[in-house]
């Protein structure tokens, strides 16, 4: 049986949906046997409202335990089912709280969450105190030790541009042919006592933004110079990068069409 | 055998400790047999560090799930164990990440956490979005329908002043003979898309601030007007008030002495 996604229809709506959620409980967005994941969730609650299975195409695959705070996807939807604020608030009603759906709308009949993203937002919160906050706890990287932000702000500035990034990913094994990815935003930003790391890119290799900030950090606690940045992405060897920092730290913030 | 406390003692400091914790995972501060506290956590610590069974004395019996920002509590530490610095650092590095050490300092011999409070201030927040947020979901009590704050404000009046607060408090039976206490200020504050109830006073009864949040939010909703708020102190009868507000919203800011 071909599925809604192949069959554009008059008699079905092609719905951009943005979500936010807590990825603490998660084995990540994508469906996958190990364990719940955000999508099945989502996917779950469409089918108990629209009366049919439903696929969900999100823009990005979360690793488990990563969060979002802009996470779009899109899904076609019977025309006859309850429209967009409808639907809105009836899968709010149904998903559980770590899972929130921000907005509906429609979109053109050919759009496709993951193949029409052009720009990934990710941001990454580092807690830079010697104490640490109960209620962080699960949002950020905890640094007891001081950061040097002046050269992890240096060092950020040789991850932009288009490079080959296999020495700051993780390769799978299913990762496509071509490591080669565009970062036009990568910046390190006090805030308050955190510190934030922004990456924006075209598109992301496997753990990519996590192993981006562990190398940072190193940067920061003055393990490495920001210069050893270039070499490292020239080596495509990911043992000459730092740790991957935690999941718990990182955000899908904003995704761009 | 008597008990550090009683025994003032030369060889002995009286530590005074400010925490902060999420109490979504305890029964409350003080000890019971129902379950985990954040008392037992903080003695469990302190007992492995010290070597010997130390009670530690809270400002506040904080509710099961209710948080704290500033929560005090005083205990006598033998002389020649760590020093409160290094003790700070070692109760944190045993804690688990959702108590937090802030600080530690000298005490007077006499100062009791308990006793010697002249003043408590709790802050509970609202959410008052129609989404939620799930970053948010364990701190924050969702309201969708909207609120009137300058009704709720209005309200609010009516709760400060020396009152017997029996209407809105839950007697346990273990409850002290009196139920009248003395606010000193109850105000309502939006902050963004969270609106915040503070209630300073010289004592609680047992649900006291969840029970007038759950009234002032009648208020809000138009259910009730502000003006029987004073009939209502007057009537002492619970069954007059609104509900108790859930646990997760309420933190326990600030303890004066």
């Amino acid at each position: 049986m071909a599925s809604l996604q192949e069959i554009p229809d008059c008699s079905v709506l092609n719905l951009k949906v943005t979500l936010a959620y807590d990825g603490g409980a998660y084995v990540g967005w994508q469906r996958q046997a190990a364990g719940i994941s955000v999508q099945q969730r989502v996917e779950d609650a469409l089918r108990q409202i629209g009366g049919r299975p439903i696929t969900v195409n999100g823009a990005s695959r979360t690793d488990r335990g990563v969060h979002a705070l802009g996470m779009v996807a899109n899904f076609h939807w019977p025309r006859a089912r309850p429209d967009p604020a409808t639907l809105l608030r009836a899968l709010n009603a149904l998903l559980p709280a770590d899972i929130r759906v921000l907005k509906i709308s429609r979109a053109a009949p050919d759009f496709h969450a993951r193949f029409n993203a052009r720009w990934k937002l990710y941001r990454y919160r580092i807690l830079s105190t010697p104490i640490g906050d109960p209620f962080r706890r699960t949002v950020c990287w905890l640094m007891h030790a001081h950061l040097n932000v002046r050269a992890m702000r240096k060092a950020a500035r040789f991850f932009v541009g288009r490079h080959d990034f296999s020495s700051v990913a993780v390769n799978p094994g299913y990762e496509r042919a071509s490591m080669v990815r565009h970062i036009r935003r990568c910046v390190v930003r006090p805030l308050e006592d955190e510190i934030l790391v922004e990456v924006e890119a075209d598109g992301f290799l496997y753990k990519m933004v996590r192993t981006i900030v562990g190398t940072l950090v190193e940067t920061g606690l003055g393990k490495r110079a920001p210069e050893t940045i270039r070499p490292l992405l020239e080596s495509c060897d990911r043992r000459l990068a730092g740790k991957t920092a935690p999941a718990h730290g990182l955000f899908l913030a904003r995704v761009r069409y």
